[in-house]
């Protein structure tokens, strides 16, 4: 699963922050009896991805992913767990299904992705259903094997299928599924063949697919969460949340809207200065601008300086411009940058890490570090030459030891978890607030 | 935790059970189906152990303990998948708690179940509880500290704290608790300070108890249970479900009820001989005569002839007439043996083992062998001198692999789930059909 033998994490947590950890696990009781009433009210995705980033002084989500695609990076020891949290996320979505049909995204040829579709395929038939995979790719005509190889030397193999419609219902020949999961985030729009499933349950709901999502939704929701629980804490809720705000109708091509940017990005970085202040950090602030809607870390971009949007050259713009499925990007995140201090030691020296956490219902059943060797501690890691190792999750996110001192390892575990449930939530509210009936409200 | 390095298991299986377990595995979508829609009618205790015996020809629980004393037997990996399933149980049963009383047996000076105490305890913690733990021994005046060390080394500290009843509440002095947790099988009967606690929750229920429960109320849920599981799989029940009679009134010491005891071993004996002449079984069938209430291996007697019960000497009638607590025995279990065909090797050689399967909520979170190298495939290893092996659940009990041949371990653990969970689910209807106003209604 990775080449780097014996990872040398060092997750530490510095000032305010490693204050609020204490403050976490002593509260624990509280925290958790928090998180129980909320999912009562808002119930959690089927699934989901965070990626954390932790500054020492600072640990916060900055991207959320519905459609999470690493299930293949998981620990073996986390999968017992994530049969459990599926068996969960079946009796309270849908108890009465037997047949699920899984949607992944297009790329055949993805090594990686593919196992992490044959890993959550082999994931949802141990907690006890029948799974068959449907492609939207128009050259599935017919029932296709694929045989693939993960990078620790298993195979597997997968069955991709042509789907069926058949008035409101969805399905493959000779397979009338109860429940669609997606896999595939619908950055290319929701495809004709997906919409109207009246009869059937669809998860995530269409919605929360990139066509229609926004980040800046998300990380609205997510200040509140965030909000609400620091207020719980009586701690900063900047600790844990990543200032915002949302440029629109920009064209990179044509230099449109880098006013708006330019700005944008002064008013964060005068406030993370302000913040650095307050807490005493020793560190240069900085942006990261990133398309509103999408993922693979395509159009993103880090910014230390207003000037240098006026200054990207014609190969950086193009960059901006487009994300995956060719779309071109002109509604943008700026988000404050959080530095990742997590360093991983392999042969070759040290590279930075940052955690993504897995979640299956209100569970989290394991994770992992995104690793890249070329790459700073404020840039982007999700980027090609990133590697994965599996998060030490050997006693579980959501077991914090009452009796060890927090920079124990599964005490700084739990705080990932805690935050990564924070997100968890946002996400849960997020969706609630942009269902199109909810819309067709405000 | 065991003294047996490597164990060599070989929990092997064979005939009409081999073929059930085939059967069971091509149809686990439809099995864990219909545990779900039991669970939705018949809700699952809180915990649960059973005690498997694995006779090759045929597999079957033959003790289901409704307030399980080896948490501390599980291994590590089980850990994660206990909290969780201790998550799922509060969520279920009582969302809105923060604090549990725990009220463990009265073994302050056993080890072994001390540290059962202590693991339970912290794994409550790490579900998100306030634990603290209530003593019924009336020697325990003040709060007392008691350190203990694991048969691993590991130490342990628990501290017991007197009980403090207040109307209709129980607690400690300054802890009102909203759940209290039985681990104090109730062999002594119900004592007064925990009746009428209209305003708690008390699981499991007061009634579950061994003052009121009976062992044959449970073989007759579960008949039931495992005839409904045979017929979904057109299987003979026999290969699941062991044969028994009931004895009542009797009296070891002076020699009453010899002659019904005598009868219904005959009529077993000869029902399991028609079985295994059908099934081509060369074996000395057998019975276990046991207290019909009760626990720990007392009161416990391997039966091959009826004329065994006329010449009991002394020494066995007394050893069958008394069980824990000193309560005497006048109500009989009597049930087909099953006989233990698994073994662990050891240093010294083959020792016979029985798996122990432990359930959380509707979940199997793990279990170990029960091994005792003393005693014969046809007797009882719940005695003194019995050791633990964890078992070796390294991918869960739940999760069948689809791709693997029936003998894999994982799948043999997936069989050993799914009987445990039969167990489990005649132990829910037994429990409603025991409830007082249930009992007063028929």
């Amino acid at each position: 699963m990775s080449n780097l033998l014996s990872p040398d994490l060092q997750p530490s947590l510095c000032g305010p922050l490693l204050e609020m950890e204490r403050l976490v696990l002593r509260q624990s009781i509280e925290v958790e009896h928090w998180f129980r009433s909320q999912w009562r009210v808002h119930p959690p995705p089927f699934y989901a991805s965070v990626d954390l980033r932790n500054a020492c002084f600072k640990l916060a989500p900055v991207d959320t992913n519905l459609f999470p695609g690493g299930f293949n990076n998981l620990a073996d020891s986390a999968l017992p767990v994530a049969v459990q949290a599926l068996m969960s996320a079946i009796e309270h979505h849908c108890p009465d299904i037997r047949r699920v049909l899984l949607i992944p995204e297009n790329h055949t040829r993805n090594q990686f992705y593919l196992s992490n579709v044959a890993q959550l395929a082999e994931l949802l038939r141990q907690a006890g259903l029948e799974v068959r995979i449907g492609s939207l790719l128009a050259e599935i005509a017919e029932p296709t094997r694929i045989q693939g190889q993960r990078p620790d030397g298993a195979e597997f193999s997968l069955l991709l299928e042509p789907l069926v419609r058949q008035g409101a219902r969805l399905g493959l020949k000779g397979f009338d599924p109860c429940l669609i999961l997606l896999n595939n985030d619908l950055s290319a729009g929701v495809p004709t063949i997906l919409q109207g499933l009246s009869e059937q349950r669809v998860f995530p709901p269409l919605h929360a697919g990139w066509s229609s999502r926004r980040k800046s939704e998300h990380f609205e929701a997510y200040r509140q969460v965030a909000g609400e629980f620091a207020e719980r804490l009586q701690i900063d809720p900047w600790l844990i949340d990543p200032y915002f705000e949302r440029c629109q109708d920009i064209d990179f091509h044509s230099r449109v809207g880098e006013g708006c940017l330019a700005e944008k990005i002064s008013q964060i970085l005068a406030r993370v200065r302000t913040k650095y202040k307050e807490h005493g950090i020793q560190k240069t602030p900085y942006v990261v601008v990133k398309a509103n809607a999408g993922t693979y870390g395509m159009g993103v971009m880090t910014v230390k300086d207003p000037s240098e949007i006026i200054q990207l050259n014609r190969k950086q713009r193009n960059k901006m411009a487009v994300i995956k499925e060719g779309l071109a990007v002109s509604d943008v995140l700026i988000q404050e940058g959080v530095h990742s201090y997590e360093t991983v030691r392999d042969g070759a020296g040290e590279a930075v890490a940052e955690p993504v956490v897995y979640m299956i219902d209100k569970y989290v059943v394991g994770g992992f570090y995104r690793v890249h060797s070329e790459r700073g501690p404020d840039e982007n890691l999700n980027a090609p030459g990133a590697k994965f190792v599996p998060l030490p999750f050997a006693s579980g996110c959501q077991q914090p030891l009452s009796h060890e001192d927090p920079d124990a390892m599964p005490n700084r575990l739990y705080l990932y978890g805690v935050v990564s449930r924070l997100a968890l939530l946002a996400a849960s509210r997020e969706i609630e607030a942009t269902h199109p009936a909810a819309r067709g409200k405000s």
